[in-house]
């Protein structure tokens, strides 16, 4: 939607690196970061086929001259071009096991850094990563869209306010079907790599969609968990990595928390839902259904919290979020530009000097990139040792409760 | 989303009129327009005030030298233009009273038009529309948004393909509750003007919202009214216009349907619900629910067809229309760029000599604009005269069933 | 369930004509009656096949000298019994051209009467039934069970309070499917007699559930109408009567009802929903989502009341005809029961001298009857005057509303 | 409802041990055992005062002499009655502690059982009971009743036929409120004794809910657990027992089941919620929305079965245990008694000689009671030793898959 920005305030400069078709996620990224003229798509490395990346910059409507034809090769090209014409952050959209190493060069290169999860596949590289950019001072986002849901603002302001009382319970399930192929005996297409340890890490779905339920545990309550045990299933036949898992997670104060997820259910969309019980109230959370948000509390009626609904009946980071009036469905598109639109505020008031931006929205920066991957981390130890528990560690810089 | 466009194919250039803030009506059309890259806004007439109408051009990214003071400034100003960057079709945004002589001065200007609903507000202006841009050859498009909606298209292809048998009965209920006040005795503040008959013109409620639900009727089932009755009533302290209405329809064949309209109703939102009985199965969809279509049959449990799930499950109007995998919402935004996707496929035809770009979408044109002013103008007649049955004019051109 | 009457109490003794199988009406009354321990089945004449009957008394528990063979049989057999055997009501269940004289003869033969809806097909014999049951002094129910429902009070009790302001607008949809057969070509099996001019009188589907849903207008807003008017269908062919209809209700004060029926609708099932708009707030609520009714009112979250939840959250009414703990369904059955409890509870103030009953349901008696009769009668006048508007008379004994 | 016996069958006779005010599980049993006429409640052991128990005796219509003081005196009472007045069998509705010693002395003194769950505190003793039942050859039923809802067994008649393929997982939500007060401080009354360890034994809420849980995943898949692992809370201040818990069960050939319960959730009612995947389909069941079973499958839209929708949509099982037409909802008290009708025809066919009675739903009987003490006593011994796993033992009298 048309951007409120100050006047002075320029366009970003976006380059895409991977993405190119079938995949949807590179549009995503492109749409989502462009939607409020907040910043531009203007260079990518859209696919390792010279044909096919040419052909996606047409599509994405990036000048030929700045189709590369290969990550290093954009890095090294933006970086000779003049500051004024120089992309300013690059967005990933690789498959995992290539993050790191863009990344790190990307960092090195002076860009800030948009990257999507899990952010690697080794413990030892996000922190890595963790380390120079906060070196190099660069904006470092990691892509869990799904915070960028006003709802999910609402549910997270709620619960600082204390309007839950302390938190006690979480259970996330997040259930897709999308690794189940239609007819039995063939592998589904979309997201082949997935299924492929060589290309995904040694993690699977609790790799690809955990780390977006573990994510929002730790931004909607603030938690850090004591430790954590995972049992995980390789259902589909002939596939290596898991495609269901299930972690239960200890917090220091007795909470307890509970994850599933699954990528093989038949005819499951993306149907990630949140229910979280505290000593004043509960909230539940559908993503299928993202425009409400339900509060229970013993002695009212459940109540509602319906997107942009008139009157003051939102906190304002969640109101601060919408585009349109309640009853104008939004969706994931929208909740991916609201990510964007705070990772790129972040960049303006650190690159172009525009001090004063209100941001309503915390992004999930590179500290939460090293916990998602250090939450795959723990899984994987524990299910390989039949779901012993796993301690938590602190890593530096710390996964600290967000404020 | 990244557009697929042929290689060749320039962006269409879009004039704006009307749509400044606090309207988010402007910001979504050209969000809409724009997002496929099929379409740039490059010039506005965005506000009668010139310093707010300075204002939005800077936010909707309009250079100052096209930021016009008024929509005749802006149509001069663009005819003078050289072809190569003179805006190729005008969008209209503005109240309902001014609709008519921005179009026709637009078509006559030679602009492709882009017209909120209700085309007109009387229905000789409503024809004579339809008569100039026959003769112009102009794309002339109608803001029905709602059909860009994917499922509706899966509602009508399968209506079409006769999957329902013959169309028995339709229901429509169009609820929203924006033109009551949360505080009694004051008037809402958004969309003030389409309380003021000198603005909005005779019909309030019905013209407003109402003739959303009727076009659906027409560009669902290809029916033509032979007669309707209606009861508007203001329930609104203070208010001349009908805020709330109800048209009962008979069609040739026997089918009744029944459209129900209210902006008055505590905490509603935007929530037009449709049913639709035929003889062979019976179908409901929620605009607030807007990813799910229900097919019910005697015989077959309820079919519940969501938006882009796996599988030959839609037909290809509808799933040509999806952008993201299902189970990430689409809403509103994309239903209306659809809309623009529709409308903009045929400027291209006409204009870009691509011939042979595929159409999923039969885009609501000024037929449907004219049979949307004769449906209101009906609804007026009839609740003047309490109730009695109007008959349906033919009116040229004719509002034929689409196929 | 278990009864809390007072030890004193005897249980009323209850005859039941018609019923018997494959009608599901009959052994409904059975059970609704019976479940709380404050009536009996003692007699029946549940079919006009003997051997049927016989059959069905059985079922019924009805000892066979107590199985009559014909509903005047019955009537004049047990007024011979002496009075502490003798059935207390006689509740008609047979089709609707039988109720007036059956309802007439049970009431001059001294009974209670229980009688299914439409009371009768002339709005002159729901008079004289009127009439009669006044100068007997007995009580006189008819079956509109769904205001049995717990939520359904709970909305009356809102209403009454005042807390929806004044009611503006009343919309209910009552969509069936049942007199549709799956095949087509045959006649649907149950309710055979429903389609049957000679059996259930002048007007088919706004008799056999327009009724339930005028009478839900007037309980729960005690609204009397001014005005009406009417288009009925009969669609499915080879039917004479109507078994889709709509009527229109203007309301003295302005406010605007609709009404829509239909039995034929594919797939539907008993899809019975009400909306309600009143200046300060508005409500919703489905019969097939019985448990949940909605409040939604700007500038608060919407609000689902739900049964018997913990807490005073609900008035008085509703909470009273609970039987279940809040998230054990409860469901027709129930309300049904809540019918009969609170004309069974009338009864035994009058019978058994038990006058301090505390009563929570203003059941639906002889008046609600003739409201009932005179809504399809003044539909049937209005459809065949071509929806011409039909003045709704004050009868005698009023039609007053309920406070 | 009223039954269809057979002429012959005379109705069974029930004592009821526990139960009295303010329990509602009492009324269910009895309303449930006696709704269809199948049975009668002929004497009660209602109170531990015998006042109470005096009142309670009215209100459930026992005869005062047959109002015993205790359970061993009415055992006793019982036995020294004839034969022909005798009851047939027991229900046992009081606290957990109590089970074993009442039901031990029952089946001794030669009567059939009905017993809540869970059956006994201590698994030797649940051990012991099935091998006492063996011998006298007496009905033992559970009162697992969710099993009773239609579309349970529906559910459960698909994955016998293999409509869903290989089941793989099961995950089970079942999350009430229930044990949290409205206000802090204070223990909630009802229930109270659940919390108390002397009485409810040592496992809390996953003895109350969680053996329901339990149950329905061995009712429904057959499935036998290979070994599971158990986290526990007791979140509620000043609690001992277990208000919140978590298991994970391996089964043998991989399939990984969760259940997940909590009593302690703000504003929940009795949210029981199903879903099980398999290699062909995958099923969703809430037991709030009990009318509704939801099946996905790649390459079909989702399917919505609903209980007795017309047309061979549903398996026999669930078909026969309807008793109103779709559309008019049926509830908890339904599924009670549709599990009470499957015992009381179980114990016809023994002591009445009726053999060819059509029994559709397999009720759950004395082995289940031993599976959901094994269930509680690994869940406790896992949570002990820090949910490590503990295998599953096989129980004489085999748990064995039912068929």
């Amino acid at each position: 939607m048309v951007s409120v920005a100050e006047p002075a305030r320029r366009k970003l400069r976006m380059a895409l690196i991977g993405g190119g078709a079938p995949a949807f996620i590179g549009p995503i990224h492109a749409t989502a970061a462009t939607l409020d003229g907040r910043a531009e798509v203007v260079a990518g490395a859209l696919s390792s086929s010279p044909v096919k990346a040419r052909a996606a910059a047409l599509a994405f409507g990036i000048p030929l001259d700045r189709a590369y034809a290969s990550w290093d090769g954009l890095l090294d090209g933006e970086v000779r071009l003049p500051s004024e014409r120089r992309a300013d952050f690059v967005a990933i959209t690789t498959p995992n096991h290539t993050h790191f190493a863009i990344a790190h060069a990307a960092l090195q290169a002076g860009f800030h850094v948009v990257c999507e999860k899990p952010m690697t596949t080794r413990l030892e590289d996000a922190i890595a990563l963790a380390e120079l950019a906060a070196k190099t001072g660069a904006v470092f986002a990691i892509a869990h869209a799904y915070a960028g849901y006003p709802m999910i603002q609402q549910a997270r302001a709620m619960i600082l306010a204390g309007e839950l009382g302390q938190v006690q319970a979480i259970r996330i399930q997040y259930i897709q079907g999308g690794l189940r192929a239609q007819q039995p005996g063939v592998q589904p297409v979309r997201g082949a790599w997935k299924s492929d340890p060589a290309l995904a890490g040694p993690a699977g779905t609790m790799a690809d969609i955990g780390t977006h339920a573990f994510h929002l545990v730790r931004h909607l309550t603030g938690l850090v968990p004591a430790e954590l045990s995972c049992t995980l299933r390789s259902f589909y036949p002939g596939r290596t990595l898991a495609d269901y898992g299930h972690a239960v997670i200890r917090f220091p104060d007795g909470a307890l928390g509970t994850i599933t997820v699954s990528q093989v259910t038949h005819g499951r969309l993306n149907d990630l839902s949140i229910e979280i019980d505290g000593t004043e109230g509960s909230l539940a959370w559908r993503q299928e259904d993202a425009e409400h948000l339900v509060l229970r509390r013993w002695g009212s009626p459940v109540r509602v919290f319906e997107r942009n609904a008139r009157g003051d009946v939102l906190h304002e980071p969640a109101r601060s979020l919408c585009r349109l009036p309640g009853g104008h469905p939004e969706g994931f598109l929208e909740a991916f530009a609201n990510f964007y639109r705070a990772a790129l505020d972040e960049m303006a008031v650190r690159d172009l000097r525009i001090p004063d931006i209100k941001r309503d929205l915390v992004f999930p920066d590179v500290s939460d990139g090293v916990d998602g991957v250090q939450f795959v981390q723990r899984c994987i130890e524990s299910h390989a040792d039949r779901g012993a528990w796993k301690r938590w560690a602190e890593v530096p810089p710390s996964g600290a409760p967000e404020t």
